[in-house]
């Protein structure tokens, strides 16, 4: 992408009303733009991140056996009357009445409306274990809506959810999740470690939050320091293997991590000096398993293998691709800007000319923008007028794993310079060593 | 995908609500599942087609040189108090208040939003061109929807939205989306045709709606034949080049063509007889240059040449892909289902076990199923226990574009069986040449 032709309006000051690290990188390298309180637009830099996230999550949801679909944004109060969620969810929610005056909602979860599809179009236990999941937009109304998309009202979330036969079926679901958890998050460039947690409005037995460790984070977390050199599950981890399955997920479970409202002093204490750690977390994804808690008033029932009917034990799974790509930011950042992982960087390469209009800057930095484009490569060209002081903030702002500069002086000597967003010097060398070194 | 794990949960009757065959293959297929009037659920199999139509609209899109970002579906109704247009929208605009009983929205496009974000980001003439596009879900609160998800209140829509300088620029940028919506309405496998249209509640001098022919089209269309036989731009077409681009426009739009509403008798007659087409169509794109009705109210001014700053010149131009699916089904179906063109087909191969637990029925069809998967081929593997005739029934239903089926009989003779959805024989064949027929 050449910059001259993209969208990519750089604020140069830090808006004001942004509180923490994230949302005021987020907006200063033109990522979002807020519409209304709590409402962002994802401008086309940010997408490109969402969208990344989104496709992480989506492809680990997939190989753990999970099932898209899409449902959508307006939903039935009456379906909510079913649960007895609709009195109790209280101000959050945001309440909707539609031209006849019915009366709707702005989904901010989808337990109801996925139980009935379920039971719409499940008869036996012959058809389960199921896992449907979506990734879609969700509104709830925060009191005061802050830290950008952080803790904003419309957000995205993929959300699944699991039907078993029972409750140890159930617990092969949430170990799968667990695992497919773990993967997304190692994947995200993120180390996540599961703590237990309070099963709040959603309610159930069974509850983990997935906190990520970042100086910025908006909690206190406790835990056991040997989950540092803990490695994700591998990509050929058999999700059909309850017993490898339930192991790592006793690896991930055995040892103490805790939240501050979860904590207890005394079981940290008991942990070996060395090993205990206190840092930062932030939130980036919470499971649940709730059992009948919705197929039970809803009746969402299978035939089971004695032919008598059973309501369906459940879960279900979150991770907010919109929420994460801040949490990124808030554990990967310097004062000059935003420092993304590769796997979720907008662009791998900020291809910077120097002196556009220059015949050798202009040839040099068209082959090698061509060169990386067929290789696959994302590259943003700033081909623009800008100075080159300027360029250099802009990139370092927006945090692109490469910053790839031709300049008329380096080019006399046949020479580019190649520096890595993540640290360590700039490196004069040739083109095409420039070229190898970015392909890797 | 094997079946026994898919959410698949065929209708075996014609839900009696739904009029039009569209609607009643969606709902027959397991495509998509009402959760309130006019606001549906896609399913697994729907939501499959709803993406690959999305891929194919955002990859001409982008080749055209929009640039995609995301809109919030939530908006201040004070942003639209500026354009005039808050009080004018009338019912179909879904108004909410939120817990502080400010004022909001959910969009039904997004004129107003791009133009606050245009606005903010770009100050002078020589950012320009520039075209902003997303695809979002929208809500019309239509008075009585139904037609399924060809008219229905919550629908996914890709928005794009062009800025230039002058009513001349922006006749380039309206080209090159006329030709971006004739190479994309060509890939989904419809022949679409420009007609001219009136503007409605967007306004503007210049419109065009994309019509496709389909024997059960909602509305009259009238044109020269000369259309049937009319290439679509090629990939490599220039869109810089702003005389070419007019040249396919001119080509496209100099013959005959309207829709009952804007039919001039006169004008058609004068077609010589045997090159006047009647038919019945469907609306699947709608195009407008409306000029500075809304820049000039928002006052989204850019510096020209001169210092002087001037309201820019926008268009927009809509299609919905959650309509298009439905739009394909009406344009090819039969009176066993759905015939998907291969572009957007949810699977590109039905692969029907005949006998599952047979020892030589399993290996054959695993044997396939690996190899197809290996070489990137959709394949919906049907391994469940259900009867051979409803196994056809359901992949007839569901129209992919190949049945592979694998029976004991057959294999005593080392013979698979091979079938077009569109038509033709079943043919009888070894393995080896199916897989190579498929791979074509």
């Amino acid at each position: 992408m050449r910059l001259s032709r993209y969208f990519l309006p750089i604020l140069r000051e830090a808006p004001k009303e942004a509180e923490i690290v994230s949302h005021r990188l987020m907006l200063r390298a033109a990522m979002i733009r807020q519409e209304a309180a709590g409402i962002y637009a994802w401008l086309p830099l940010g997408l490109r991140v969402l969208n990344k996230i989104s496709d992480i999550v989506r492809e680990e949801q997939n190989r753990a056996g999970a099932i898209e679909c899409l449902m959508p944004t307006i939903q039935l109060a009456d379906l909510w009357r079913e649960s007895g969620r609709y009195d109790a969810y209280g101000a959050e929610m945001l309440r909707i009445k539609d031209r006849h005056e019915r009366e709707m909602l702005y989904g901010p979860t989808n337990e109801e409306m996925i139980t009935e599809i379920f039971r719409a179009g499940v008869r036996s236990y012959k058809d389960l274990p199921k896992n449907l999941y979506h990734i879609q937009w969700k509104f709830r109304d925060e009191r005061r809506p802050r830290f950008g998309v952080m803790r904003s009202r419309e957000f995205l979330m993929k959300d699944a959810y699991s039907f078993d036969l029972d409750a140890a079926g159930a617990r092969v679901s949430y170990n799968r999740m667990v695992v497919a958890y773990l993967r997304t998050f190692a994947r995200l460039g993120m180390k996540a470690i599961p703590m237990r947690a309070d099963t709040g409005p959603i309610g159930g037995d069974l509850s983990h939050e997935f906190i990520i460790l970042a100086k910025t984070g908006e909690s206190a977390v406790f835990c056991h320091k040997d989950f540092l050199d803990f490695e994700a599950p591998p990509a050929d981890v058999d999700f059909d293997d309850a017993g490898g399955l339930q192991a790592i997920v006793d690896k991930w479970t055995s040892l103490y991590a805790a939240t501050e409202e979860m904590h207890d002093e005394a079981a940290f204490a008991a942990i070996p000096a060395d090993k205990r750690l206190t840092a930062r977390g932030i939130e980036v994804g919470h499971i649940f398993y709730f059992g009948t808690k919705y197929s039970e008033p809803m009746k969402a029932v299978v035939a089971g293998p004695d032919g008598a009917t059973v309501p369906v034990h459940m879960g279900s799974y979150g991770i907010g691709p919109s929420r994460v790509a801040a949490a990124i930011i808030e554990a990967s950042h310097d004062e000059g800007g935003i420092i993304w992982p590769e796997a979720v960087a907008p662009f791998r390469v900020g291809l910077v000319n120097l002196k556009p209009g220059d015949a050798a800057c202009d040839a040099a930095c068209e082959d090698l923008y061509a060169k990386l484009e067929a290789a696959g490569v994302d590259v943003l060209y700033d081909d623009t007028d800008e100075r080159p002081g300027s360029k250099f903030a802009t990139m370092d702002l927006i945090g692109l794993p490469w910053r790839l500069v031709v300049g008329p002086k380096g080019l006399v000597n046949g020479q580019v310079e190649l520096k890595r967003r993540a640290g360590g010097a700039a490196e004069s060398l040739t083109p095409e060593a420039a070229l190898n070194a970015v392909l890797g």
